[in-house]
C-alpha cells in the first residue's frame, strides 16, 4: 500500500460521523464535506439515517464504491470491530483518532488493534491522535472546529507531532502568522506507522522542502537515527524534544506511554544524525521558514540594513552570538551605494537608514549588499512604523528576494499594521522574524546546514 | 521643578509643529490636539498662520497663557534658540525630539544645549529621543502616526528606553497584545535627565508597579547602581541590555554615543543591585506582567492544570529548568477534587483534563489548587481550541485570580480566537504566556524576587 492513500485519497469513510455539532465525528465529517476535499466522503454511523443530507451507512461494508481511507472516531473499545469491517471492505489505510489504548495502560486493546491491522494489511496512523491535515488534497481529520483552530495554507514545510495538542495549536498559530505547510501528521501512539516511516515518506514528497517534528520519545532509536542520518543529507529535518528533564520524562510516560530518555543523549543523537534541534516550537518554525525559502549561503558574512539604531545593535549582538561574521562591503560596492544614497547615511555595517528611511533607500542598500562579493547573507530590519516609509518597501524586498542569489531575511516587529505587512512578505517567500536575535539564530542554522551538506552531500 | 510637568502638564507648546502630514511636528501636534490630552496645546511655527484651525505662534514667547511643557521638534541647529525662548517664557520642562548632537559626534552642540538648559533652569528629556507617552494624561510625543504604531492603554508597567525605535516598536506590540503601561519614556542622549532620575521618579509614581528599561550604556554607573539597589527593594526594576558583544558595543557607540561595557560586568552589576535582567524584549514584559499583577508567592511549588498532555510535559520541563518544584497536592485536596471531577481524570501533577475539558472541570481544579496548602503557585494551561470548552472558562479563571491569594498564570497558544480570549484575560489582570517554558521562567523570576524582598525588604 502506498502512503499516498493517507494524503490524497479519492474516497474517505468517517466511521463515527456524528450529528451533534462539537463532537469530533461531526467536525471531521464536516471538514471533508464542506472543505477543500474533492473526493467522495461517506458517513458511517449505525444510529443515524443521514448527515448533512448524505445517506449514513451502518458499516463501511455497506458503502457502494471503493474507499481509500477510513477515519475512525468511535470509542476505543469499538475500534477492533470497525477495523475488521475495514478489512472486509478492502480498505488498507486508516487514521484512528480514538483514544483509550496504551496511553492509559490498556496495552491489551493496543495489541488487539495491531494484530487486526496486520491480519487485514491495514496501515494505521494513530491510535490516540489528531491525524492528518493536507492543504493540497483537503484531507483534514482535525476535530477542532475551524473558528477555534484555523488551518494554514499550502506551503513546503511538513510537520509531524507526537502530541496532538502541540501539533494543532501550532497549526492555528501558523495560520494566524501566514506560515504555510505541505503536510501535517499527529501520529499519537504509533500503533503501526511511526515517526521513522513518516519522515521517510516526507523526504521523498515533492511538496515538502523541510521536515519539522515534535517528539517526546522514539520507538526504535537505532533504526530511527540511521534513517535520519541518511535523509538529512537531502532535506533538513528539524526536531523539538519534549520531556527533557527527569520529571518531564515521567510526565511523558503518562501522556503517550513512550520512554523519553535523557536530554543529553537525545541531543547528541540528533546532532550526529544531522538533525537540527530547536529549543522551542516557534524557533523550530523560524528555522524551517529560512531553510524552506532561502538558498544555502556560500559563507557566514552578514550585512545588516536597518532603520532603527537599537535594532542594529541587537543584530550585531545576534550575529556574533550565533558565530556568524559582520560582512565588510567591498570598496566598489560602498562607492556605488554612496553615489545613490543621500550623503548623511554612513555606509558600514549595520547600514543605518535611520527613522527617515524611505523605500528607495532600502532598494539601493539591498541591491548593493546582494551584489557585494564580501557579503554572504543579508538581514533587512524594517521598522514599518517610521513616518516616511510606505508599504511599497515590501515590493522592493520581494523583488530582491526573487533573484534568490543570497539568503535574505527581514526583521520587523510591532503591532497590527506590521503584522499585515509581514504576512504579505511571508506570502512572497521572505522569512520574517520579530527580533534580530531570532533572525541571526536562524541564519546560523542555515549556514551550518550548508556546511553539513558540503561535507556530507 | 517637579518631574510631574513632563507627565501631566496643563499646557503644552509644540515647537516645530508642521502642516505637512507625516512630519514629526505634525503628528505630535495632532497627538495632543485630537488625542486624550485635556490641557491646552499651542502650535509654534513662524512660517504658518494656523494649524488644525489653531493660531500658530512665531515663538513660545508669544503664547498668551502659561506653558508647562515644551516639545521641541525643530532641526538640531535651531534647538539652542528654541530653548532660549523657552527660558524667556519661563518654561522649565522640555522634551527635545531633535537629533544631530553627540550621537553624530556633534558634542559642541550637545554642550551648548546643556549650558542653555542649565542657565534657564530648564529640565530636558532627550535630545535625540522619541520622548514621552503617558496614557493617563494623554501626553504623547511619539511622531509615528497611530495607524502605523498603536498605543497601549492604562496599566501599571513603566517603561524607559534608551533606543527610541525599540521603545516605540514594543509599545505597538503591547497594544496589539492588550498589555498596558503607566508611563513610557525614550530618553535618547540623556543630555540632562538620565535613566537614574527617571527610575527614581517612577519608583515613587503611584500608577507604576514595575519598571522596565532598555539600556545600551549607562552614564554614571556607580551612582546608577547605588540608586537601583535602594529602589529595587520597593519595586521590581527589569532591564534588557543591548550591545552585549564587543561588536555590538562598537555599534552602540555610533548609535547613542555611549559606552556599552562588557556584558558580564553589567550582568553582575544588575544582579547585585537586585535588578532583573531579561534576555529579550518579550521576556522582559513576561516578567513585568507577572510582577505587576500577581502576589509574591510563599514558596516555589507549582501545580499545573492542562487540557493538552504535550503542554503538560513542556510545563514540567519548564518548572524544573527554572529551579521551581512540582507541587504535591495534599490528600484532603485530592479527595475533595476527586469527588467533583469525573472519575477518568487522574489527580496528580499535571492534572490533565484532556481534550474533553469543560469550564467546570477547570473551576474545580483551580479551586482545589488555590486552596491546597502544599501548592504555592498555579499554572493553568488552557488550549481554547478543544471542542467542548467555551469562552466562559476565562470568567472562571478571572474569578479565581481576583482572590489574589496565590500567583496564577495562564498558558494559551494558537491563532486569532485564542488571541481574543487571551486579551480579555489580560484585561482582567491574568498574565498569559504562549508556552509553558515562558510561564515557568516568569514564575521563577517572581519567586526569586519574593526571596530577594524577604531578605532585603
Amino acid at each position: 500500500m502506498s502512503m499516498d492513500k493517507f494524503f490524497s485519497p479519492k474516497s474517505v469513510a468517517v466511521v463515527g460521523a456524528s450529528r451533534s455539532p462539537g463532537k469530533p465525528g461531526h467536525v471531521i465529517f464536516r471538514n471533508f464535506f464542506e472543505g477543500a476535499f474533492e473526493g467522495k466522503v461517506y458517513p458511517v454511523n449505525p444510529k443515524a439515517e443521514e448527515l448533512f443530507g448524505q445517506k449514513c451507512y451502518r458499516s463501511v461494508t455497506g458503502i457502494p464504491g471503493p474507499v481509500d481511507l477510513a477515519i475512525i472516531v468511535v470509542p476505543g473499545p469499538l475500534v477492533p470491530q470497525a477495523l475488521k469491517e475495514c478489512g472486509k471492505k478492502g480498505i488498507h489505510a486508516a487514521v484512528v483518532i480514538s483514544a483509550g489504548f496504551k496511553e492509559i495502560g490498556n496495552t491489551r486493546l493496543e495489541e488487539e488493534v495491531q494484530a487486526i491491522a496486520k491480519k487485514h494489511r491495514i496501515r494505521l496512523v494513530g491510535t490516540n491522535c489528531i491525524g492528518i491535515y493536507d492543504p493540497y488534497s483537503g484531507v483534514d481529520t482535525i476535530f477542532n472546529p475551524r473558528y477555534k483552530l484555523e488551518r494554514p495554507g499550502k506551503g513546503s514545510i511538513a510537520y509531524i507531532s507526537q502530541s496532538g495538542a502541540i501539533g494543532t495549536v501550532m497549526l492555528d498559530w501558523m495560520a494566524m502568522k501566514g506560515y504555510n505547510i505541505s503536510r501535517f501528521v499527529s501520529y499519537g501512539n504509533e500503533t503501526d506507522i511511526g515517526a521513522d516511516e513518516l519522515i521517510d515518506y516526507l523526504s521523498k514528497d515533492k511538496d515538502t522542502k523541510v521536515i519539522c517534528s515534535y517528539f517526546e520519545g522514539i520507538k526504535d532509536g537505532r533504526k530511527f537515527f540511521d534513517l535520519a542520518r541518511r535523509l538529512s543529507r537531502k532535506k533538513p529535518i528539524l526536531v523539538q524534544k519534549g520531556g527533557t528533564t527527569a520529571e518531564g520524562s515521567t510526565a511523558v510516560q503518562s501522556h503517550t506511554g513512550s520512554l523519553a530518555g535523557s536530554a543529553e543523549v537525545f541531543s547528541a543523537a540528533f546532532k550526529q544524525a544531522g538533525m537540527i534541534q530547536a529549543d522551542d516550537m516557534e524557533e523550530m518554525f523560524d528555522f524551517a521558514r529560512i531553510l524552506s525559502t532561502q538558498p544555502l549561503p556560500k559563507g557566514k558574512r552578514v550585512q545588516v540594513i536597518t532603520d532603527g539604531g537599537g535594532f542594529g545593535v541587537m543584530a550585531v549582538d545576534g550575529i556574533i552570538k550565533n558565530r556568524l561574521e559582520l560582512a565588510r562591503m567591498g570598496k566598489k560596492s560602498v562607492a556605488e551605494l554612496k553615489k545613490k544614497l543621500p550623503p548623511y547615511f554612513v555606509i558600514k555595517n549595520p547600514i543605518d537608514l535611520t527613522g527617515n528611511a524611505e523605500s528607495w533607500h532600502y532598494a539601493a542598500a539591498i541591491e548593493a549588499a546582494m551584489k557585494d562579493p564580501n557579503t554572504d547573507m543579508v538581514m533587512v530590519i524594517v521598522l514599518f512604523q517610521v513616518p516616511a516609509l510606505t508599504p511599497e518597501v515590501t515590493e522592493v524586498i520581494m523583488e530582491a528576494n526573487k533573484e534568490g542569489t543570497k539568503p535574505l531575511v527581514v526583521v520587523a516587529s510591532g503591532g497590527r499594521y506590521t503584522e499585515v505587512l509581514k504576512k504579505s512578505l511571508e506570502a512572497g517567500g521572505v522569512p520574517c522574524f520579530s527580533y534580530p536575535g531570532r533572525a541571526a539564530k536562524a541564519m546560523g542554522v542555515l549556514y551550518r546546514y550548508s556546511e553539513y551538506r558540503r561535507k556530507n552531500g
